[in-house]
This record gives structure tokens, C-alpha cells and sequence, in this order.
């Protein structure tokens, strides 16, 4: 079964607004088995919506629309349903009513432009909206199931998460067929390189038309994602060696699957053996700990994070004399080794983990040039360090550097040797 | 003049990225001129690419297209151009020589694979990729002008930015009609309220056909762009003119124009005055911390903070009792203010913010609840604090929280009596 995705707003065309929830959307539909065909975004104009929507139909079997479902005067996708469908609009006077319990139970006062969001679609069902305003609805057409949610990613996921997904789970006929898959996470290696180390098993796949292998790099990372269609039981051992092979040919560049991340490897490892994390940041400025404080429960493993951002404070906190640091250079393995070491010390932790580096635009010195980063990971076996050289892009280093050291981190974990 | 983004990519259909090279391009695109028409995204086989063209060279005089230019055999987007416009692929020698100086300069091994990437479209212009192996490609087709680009996005904007865009500007003809555009951001208010206080201005605009003015909220802040066609150069003023009108009746809400930004707006009235700040930090874990040090320079300002994020570094960092925390409340408005005030006065600081909150999905205690977390802004004229009650959503509340609390520390900045 198949489905597309139909984003509506002005704010998505001219870039200020981030499409995330076609992201969401995509992977949700994914795992309940629907292929997603296209994503298509037109803009706040009937007839740009209209021929959206004739495109968007084709050769498919479910339809998100997702945005245009707000209180002000651009907001047009209901309306614009209603003339493409010739489904006149009805005010839903059972829904004006849950809107004002909404603004009463959160003590806010309702706008008078709120009313407008109860002018629904006649003929289709309401999808309540548990933490908003605008209400979702659901239609037929012509044997698509057409499912229209709000912008705002919290109220989609909830209508998604309550409504449409059963829906379709509920029609996607087991027909003796099914998709066998896992996605494995990999970092340290780029994309050519991992390839290059896989191409015999690349190779193997081709000639086997069950599966298929795709590379999916980011910017700190590179995922693989193997896929099956299994008709038979005896399949699922394939698939099984299949991924036991690849894991393998990964080595410890393999951290986990997917959606596991560095930062819960981390702590699942430090939290089953009952250590402790403590985190001396500088250039990476508190991004380490905002990743790992992302992590519900992450407070039990991790004490705190000290992002030395200045001089002074490298001096003042962690003892590292301003001698030690004018001979040795801010940003050198000397500085980051103390760090770690000095706060570990300090917060008498099992672990700790320290960057330094000159993330630019500006910056540099005699000892390391801008993009340079020097990570190290102070544990009860001693402490390792590593340099990075990063392109002079503040954000992307930053990225770079917070997966490299946590990276780092994860592998001194699970290194019996460390 | 109108334009197409036409993505390429299972990797997109499934969900596993995020596609925020469309946003990127279609900014920039609406920046010199050009109105996207639509955004489109399609998978990786050669029929789903020719549907994808087809649809998106309708009514654009412009298409970019971007993804499936990697060395890897899912990379099919070349090819499906080369069959649909039954244009040869051609193996570039002098593209090839290029890669291979890419690896040598990175002392990095090139693949075999990577050779795949030197087929390229016989008659396009070739667009060097200054930081990868993937080249850019131009070429026409009935009057529109097709760019391809890769999908890894510092090489795509590489390619924008240094050939594409100034080539784009070059065909916008000022035919004596320009648009002016104003972005102004707001924080503190939801958009239906902020819509209900600029109702008059908005009733106001509609008469006037120049002008058109959108509602973009997203989780942390409201923007409004206020757009008028310009054919006079009079027009001007008229723009001028409602654009402070529209300012002062956001009063403090406003905070900076796009793409400005809380922590820039921050970082420039301290700089501007030489004052330093001090972060303390704990259930934001570090994003304050990480939000300001993005901005370069930051390091000047910010002396450094601490995640105090267990009890324990509270107590011996910041000199809170345990008796206190267990009297007061770890989440309480008695705790944000020593937080504040002991950074502040430890680190020899104009200026501290501290967070302390519970963002769940577990925890609460009998002074607070989950969602619950306190701010407090200590500065030469004393502390002030705030609380705010999110939902038990640890990110989104993490990240309104970060809001909130830089929104706290700028409202004080830019108060004489704070």
C-alpha cells in the first residue's frame, strides 16, 4: 500500500519553517508497512492546493495533509478541501465547545479567530485534537483515505499516534507477506571507505532479490539499513545471518541500531556497571551534556558538566596554571588531558570526558590552527586522548567534535582493555 | 520567476532524514527573487525520478534537484536524468583527476566506487564540488534552467552559493517591480493572542493590496513577515511605516528581525557594554550553554557554565545546603535564585541565568511537578525569577525552557530598571 505526504504553507516554500513532520510522518507510515511514494509542499493558494491534491492522489491508497489548519487569515486548507471535493463546510458546534474547555483548562482566553477552526467538513469524521486547537479530519475519495492534521508537530504526532496509524495498521492486509528489517548505525568510518569494506557483501546482496542494502550518511554518522521481503519462516534465519554478517564486516564502528543513539549507549553501559559520568567541556560549549541530558534518566549517570569557556575558569575550576596552558597551548592534548582528569578528580566519577579546540571563524594559535579539537576520555584504566582537524564551520565542527568524543567515550566502555 | 526542489532519495521517503536542504535552498531561492512553486521528493528508481521531473518542470523557469549523486549503487539520479533526457552520460577524465587530488590533499584513500561518481551528463555545465567527490551538473531543457546538486549539504550550498544563485540573479530582470520584506520575531505569546493584538493592523493590510503579512509560530517563537510589492520608489516609505507600526504594537514581544537571534541579540547588548555572563544550569543540561556558544565570538562574554545536574555539584559547587534543597525544594524558585547569585559571584560575572526544573517523564517531588521549572535572571540590580509549567514532553519542554530563559535574561537587558 502506498501513501503521500502533502505539505500546505507559504512558510515551508519560502524556507522559514523546517519540515520535520513530513520526516515523522514518513517513518511512522514506514513502520506500519505503507510505502511512502512522494512528499509534495505547495503553498497557501487554492489553486496551488487543488492541483496538490490531484497530484497527490495518484496512484495511492492513503493521504496526509498536513498544516493551514490555524485561526489566521492564510490558513486556507479547509476551505480549499471543501471546493476540491465539493464537501460543503458546517460550524461543528461540539468542537467550539471542546476549544473553550481547552482555553478554560489551561486558563488562556480564546481569540475570537479561534472560532473559525470549527467550520468542518460535512460527511467527514472529526480527529479531536487533545493538545490544540484545530481539529483533524478524515475523508474518502474515490477509495483513498484522505487524513488532514494541524502544522504544529506535537497535535499531528498525537492524531497520528491516536487515530490515523491504527487506521491504516488496520487495513494493511497480511497477505502472507512481510518486510523483515534493521538499520544499523555505524561512526568513525565515511561512507566510501564503509563501502569499500563491505562491497563483497554488497555484492552477495545483489544476487539475492529478497534483500536490498541501502547507505544512509549524515553528517556524524552512516546508517545501513537492510531490508527483506520474506514470504516464508525459514527467511527470517536468512535475514538474521544476513545482519550477524554485517555486524561483523563493521566492527566496532557498529555502536548500535537504530533509533539508539551514542548518548543512550553510553549511559546503558555506565548505568548497568553503577559509574558515574562527569563532562569538561570548552569548545563543544555544553553540547556534549545537552546530548546526554536528552536521555530520560540521564541524572542518575551523569554528576554535571563544566564548560569552561574562558581561560580563567579552566584555571579557577579544574587547577590547570595559566603557565601550563601559555607553554602547552589552550588546545593540545596537555589541556584536554587534564581537564578530564581534574574533573573526574574533582567529582569523584568512574569516567569524564573533555574537549578544547578553536572552532572558528576566528581564532587559533601557535600550537593548533582553527577546526583543530583535542578530546579526551580519564577512566580507572588512565586516560586517552585524540585530535580531530575539522573544517572551519563552527556548527558543523561542533556536530563533528560532540559525536567524536562521544564516540570516543563509548569505545574506551566497551574496550576491555581501556 | 518560479522555481521546483525536486529531492531524490528513499533515505527521505522512509523517514531516516531530515530534509533541511530543501528548507536551505528554497530560503535562499526566495532571498533572490524566485517564488518555489513546489517541493517534491521521490524515491531512488528511475521511474518514480522521470514521474518526479515531469511534475516538477511544470510552470518553473528554474529546478533544483538534489540527492542520489553518491558512489554507491542506490545513487541512481544521473542516469535517470541521462534516459529522461536522452542526454549520454560521459566518463570526465578531468573530474575524475579532481577527486582523485581531493583524497591526496585529505591524505585520504580513494574507493573504486568513487569513479562511478566521474559519469557525467554529456553537454551540462559540470559544477565542482570544492568539498566532496559528487559533481554539480547544469544543464536546460525547454527553457528551464536544471541544476543538480548533490544531497550532502555543505557540498550543495557549496555549489549554490558559488554558482548557481549568482546565475539565478542574473536572469532576475528588474522589470521596475521589487519586494520588500521585513521578518520580525517575537517570543512570550502564542499566535492567536498575538493575532487578536494585531487585528486592527491586519484588517488594515487587507485593504491594501501591496501589502501581505503571514503568521509563522513554530515551538519557541512567532515570526511575522510583512511583504508589499514595491513599484514606486514612495512605496518605500509606506513600507517603512508599517513595519514600525507593527513593531511597537509587539512591544517587547519583538526581540530581533530574522535570522537574528535570542542568543545574538544577548551576546551584542553585553559585548556592547563589556559585561560577562554566567550560566547555571540544570534540567536545560547544558542547551543554554550550547545555544550561545554557536554564536562566534561568544567566548568574549560568556565565562563559562556549569551543569550542576546532580544534587550533589549543587551543593558543593554552587554552596547550596542540603538542607535548603530539602527545605526549598531542588525545583523551586529559592534554589534558581542561589543558583544565579552563587555562579554570579563565584565567577566574577555582570549577569548569571539559571534553570532548575523537572522535565520528566519521571520524577516531581512536593514542591514541584513534572513540567514545572524555575529561571532566574541575577544582574547588577538584583535577581528576578519566573516560572513556567510545560507539558511532559522532556525534549520540546527542554527546548521552551532554553527559550524561556534566554527570553528572561534579554527582557532584563533591555529593561533600565532590571
Amino acid at each position: 500500500m502506498k501513501a503521500s505526504i502533502l505539505s500546505i504553507g507559504d512558510e515551508l516554500l519560502i524556507g522559514q519553517i523546517l519540515n520535520s513532520n513530513t520526516q515523522w510522518i514518513s517513518e511512522k507510515l514506514t513502520e506500519v508497512g505503507v510505502q511512502v511514494r512522494r512528499q509534495l509542499t505547495v503553498g497557501d493558494q487554492e489553486n496551488e492546493i487543488h492541483a496538490g491534491l490531484t497530484h497527490s492522489l495518484e496512484g495511492v491508497q492513503f493521504l496526509i495533509i498536513g498544516g493551514g489548519l490555524g485561526p489566521t487569515h492564510d490558513d486556507l486548507t479547509l476551505s480549499s478541501l471543501s471546493t476540491y471535493f465539493k464537501t460543503p463546510q458546517f460550524y461543528d458546534e461540539e468542537w467550539i465547545k471542546k476549544v473553550e474547555e481547552y482555553f478554560v483548562s489551561r486558563k488562556r482566553v480564546m481569540s475570537e479567530n479561534n472560532k473559525k477552526q470549527a467550520y468542518l467538513l460535512t460527511g467527514a469524521i472529526r480527529i479531536d485534537n487533545d493538545c490544540g486547537t484545530a481539529a483533524g479530519q478524515h475523508l474518502q475519495h474515490n477509495g483513498v483515505d484522505i487524513f488532514v492534521v494541524p502544522g504544529v508537530p506535537h497535535e499531528m504526532k498525537s492524531m497520528m499516534e491516536r487515530y490515523i496509524l491504527p487506521f491504516i495498521q488496520s487495513k494493511t492486509i497480511p497477505s502472507g507477506e512481510k518486510i523483515l528489517k534493521r538499520t544499523l548505525l555505524t561512526t568513525g568510518l565515511g561512507e566510501s571507505l564503509l563501502a569499500t569494506r563491505l562491497q563483497s557483501f554488497v555484492e552477495q546482496i545483489k544476487k539475492d532479490p529478497r534483500f536490498s542494502l541501502a547507505f544512509l550518511p549524515n553528517n556524524i554518522s552512516v546508517k545501513l539499513r537492510l531490508q527483506m521481503t520474506s514470504k516464508n519462516t525459514s527467511d527470517t534465519t536468512d535475514f538474521k545471518n544476513a545482519c550477524n554478517q554485517l555486524i561483523q564486516l563493521c566492527g566496532e564502528d557498529y555502536y548500535g541500531d537504530d533509533p539508539s543513539t551514542l548518548e543512550e549507549m553510553i549511559l546503558k553501559n555506565l548505568r548497568s556497571k553503577n559509574q558515574t559520568l562527569a563532562l569538561a567541556e570548552s569548545c563543544t560549549g555544553g553540547l556534549l551534556s545537552h546530548r546526554l541530558t536528552q536521555i530520560p534518566g540521564s541524572s542518575e549517570t551523569l554528576r554535571g558538566c563544566l564548560v569552561s569557556y574562558q581561560e580563567q575558569i579552566k584555571t579557577d575550576e579544574l587547577g590547570i596554571s595559566k603557565e601550563f596552558l601559555k607553554k602547552n597551548g589552550v588546545v593540545s592534548e596537555g589541556t584536554s588531558r587534564l581537564m578530564a582528569e581534574a574533573i573526574r578528580k574533582k567529582w569523584n566519577t568512574d569516567y569524564a570526558l573533555s574537549t578544547t579546540g578553536y572552532l572558528g571563524p576566528q581564532g587559533g594559535d601557535a600550537f593548533a590552527t582553527v577546526g583543530t579539537v583535542w578530546m579526551s576520555v580519564s577512566g580507572p584504566k588512565g586516560t586517552i586522548s585524540r585530535s580531530f582537524q575539522y573544517e572551519n564551520h563552527r556548527e558543523r565542527a561542533k556536530e563533528r567534535a560532540s559525536q567524536s568524543a562521544l564516540d570516543l567515550l563509548r569505545r574506551s566502555l566497551i574496550d576491555p582493555g581501556a
